[in-house]
């Protein structure tokens, strides 16, 4: 298998963008990725783009198709991926396999959602998709309360108190403010997280992430091409990806998601390296619980010990193993786009452009993206080359 | 790149199915296939689904994981992918891609879609959504319009005529009642289509292809290892996937669709074959106008002389080029299916597997999956191995 870098990046700003539709929004991201990787787009030979439920949000399927003719691509393959909120993620990586295989050599990969245009209710109808609508949101469960379900499980079996989920918030709400591209700006207190209201107990408004529009793009370069265009390239060290049951009630354990354990398993694996070896990562937190147990199952911190560790600052921009630099999903997560834009996040901090921002030396990273309760997991690991 | 075969497929009727799911539809097809390529479940390493609109028809996204999910399949990566009605076209070329890049030796392909659950009304929404939303359906452009633009322009330049169009659903109600899975077991005369109401002008009822519950499934292997599974394997020879405008505004000419021209150019050379060397086509008639677009655009007759060649029977079973044996997309177009379903009937011709409506001496196959009005378009060829 051909070895695969990113030679650039672009992103929207994460927000309520009233004024841009779906289109205008995926057009930016991927004009500003080309534009990054100083090629021309007739170089790119294949667009993938990640997109979980435009056809609720704005109507409009066949966002591969969409995505090709607003760049003027036409007549390249361009192909849709969903899996929930883990849609950026696959297409990530179904592109890399694509250039792997020796298929095409330049591949544009995009992820975008227009999540504004409907009213909560029917935004909460297309999420509940991402889980098992028969057993759970026809029945009442959106995704709030099957996380708050994690959440309260995970306080009785390991002792994480409100107050650490909370903690994980203040520290995204702070990273954010160093982001020009979070949907919010504004330092938040754990008291603040306390005194929000409950979505689902045991989660407060301010444990969620946002509903939001946006969308990120890379373009993916076989290495050997890449190094030709640029001394800076970001190369692919591993991908990998699994999946576990669609509703919580089929798992042995809700206190974890296997999928997250199995696929980082085989990404150390590929990448023939451990958790101790990783300067940063970008984690899934669609909701606070969501990133502790993200960091436990990624084997960053022991079962249990995710609440304390973030407490205990370990995972801020100057801890022990810096979790969600960007602010992660709770500074915007526009659901198919996220998983993009956890690489494009892990491309700037590995070739020291973060600004404020910035992991001090960070060589490699680690992008995990999740799609509903934990269904799909894709892990990918990222190093300077 | 490895070669790619395919050892076992399996598909559901086609149909109004009031007593099945998605889920179960899915899990009928897949189980079939696996049957089918005798392997045990366990050898299987990924899952990839086609299935364009669940979200609207079922409320239910994170196809991948649910197919998994139902097969028992986690923690295999699962990925659901979505080109309209080529979704099923691209599963398998993605699939395929998975293979020849050296990442999976068995992968299991289906394609799957649930559509009879909610109003027509409903159901042309969600289609639209294959189309340009904001510059067709939203104006009233629904997809019959779109083909009916086009099956005008066909008539206008090239005396194209209803009687013509009307033999193409002839021809395909005739080998569908060959076939056991068809929607639809009915002859019908010219007169029949002709005094069928109009849907969108000149397209009348018996020239549309209806909405169809059903699903289909292949098991694909890299080559070495299949022709050790099996002495009776087929090959993909060559897998090709293009894009066009999503409207048809956009484009130069619509009786013709470029996205299955540069497809079938790609393919043709891939497999370093031409147009008279394709023993059986299964080519996507949405329509009846786009079969004689599709006859024309893949090369088997020169533009404009689709029409009289189906008329003149070059195109039946016992015809110069048997388009369609399985009675095609008129006989149940579950759109995220099709595609993959037309690699189903392709292996059975190719094995000699395929009952009353066998071609015979059947070598070399040709399949042609389009999405939306031709914004996406897939080719794939396969020889008996």
């Amino acid at each position: 298998m051909r070895s695969v870098s990113i030679i650039g990046v672009g992103r929207t700003k994460f927000g309520e963008h009233w004024g841009l539709s779906l289109r205008e929004l995926v057009t930016e991201a991927a004009l500003k990725s080309i534009e990054a990787a100083k090629i021309d787009g007739k170089e790119i030979q294949a667009v993938y783009g990640g997109c979980m439920a435009s056809g609720h949000f704005t109507g409009q399927e066949h966002i591969g198709a969409l995505i090709a003719d607003q760049l003027g691509l036409n007549p390249l393959p361009s192909t849709r991926l969903e899996a929930a909120c883990a849609s950026g993620g696959v297409a990530l990586r179904n592109a890399y396999l694509s250039i792997s295989s020796g298929e095409h050599d330049v591949v544009a990969v995009g992820g975008v959602e227009k999540m504004t245009e409907v009213d909560v209710g029917q935004a909460g109808f297309a999420l509940g998709g991402a889980g098992d609508q028969e057993t759970e949101l026809f029945h009442g469960a959106t995704f709030p309360a099957l996380y708050a379900l994690m959440a309260r499980k995970h306080m009785e079996e390991y002792g994480t108190t409100e107050e650490q989920m909370a903690a994980v918030s203040v520290k995204n709400h702070h990273n954010g403010m160093l982001n020009p591209y979070s949907q919010f700006h504004r330092e938040i207190t754990i008291e603040d997280v306390m005194k929000s209201g409950y979505v689902a107990s045991p989660l407060k408004l301010l444990d969620c992430s946002p509903l939001t529009d946006g969308a990120a793009a890379v373009i993916l370069c076989e290495t050997g091409k890449a190094k030709k265009l640029s001394d800076n390239v970001v190369e692919i060290i591993a991908s990998a990806q699994a999946s576990d049951t669609l509703a919580l009630t089929g798992r042995k354990s809700i206190t974890e998601l296997m999928a997250t354990k199995v696929a980082a398993k085989k990404a150390f694996e590929q990448a023939k390296l451990k958790p101790s070896d990783i300067d940063l990562v970008e984690a899934h937190d669609c909701f606070s619980i969501a990133e502790i147990m993200a960091i436990e199952d990624l084997g960053f911190f022991k079962k249990g010990d995710g609440g304390k560790a973030t407490e205990e600052g370990k995972t801020a921009l100057d801890g022990e193993i810096p979790i969600n630099p960007s602010g992660g999903l709770k500074m915007g997560h526009p659901v198919g786009a996220t998983g993009v834009k956890q690489i494009v996040e892990l491309f700037w901090q590995l070739r020291g452009e973060a600004g404020q921002r910035q992991v001090k030396g960070a060589e490699i990273g680690l992008a995990h993206n999740v799609g509903g309760s934990g269904a799909t997991a894709v892990v990918h690991i990222l190093r300077k080359a």
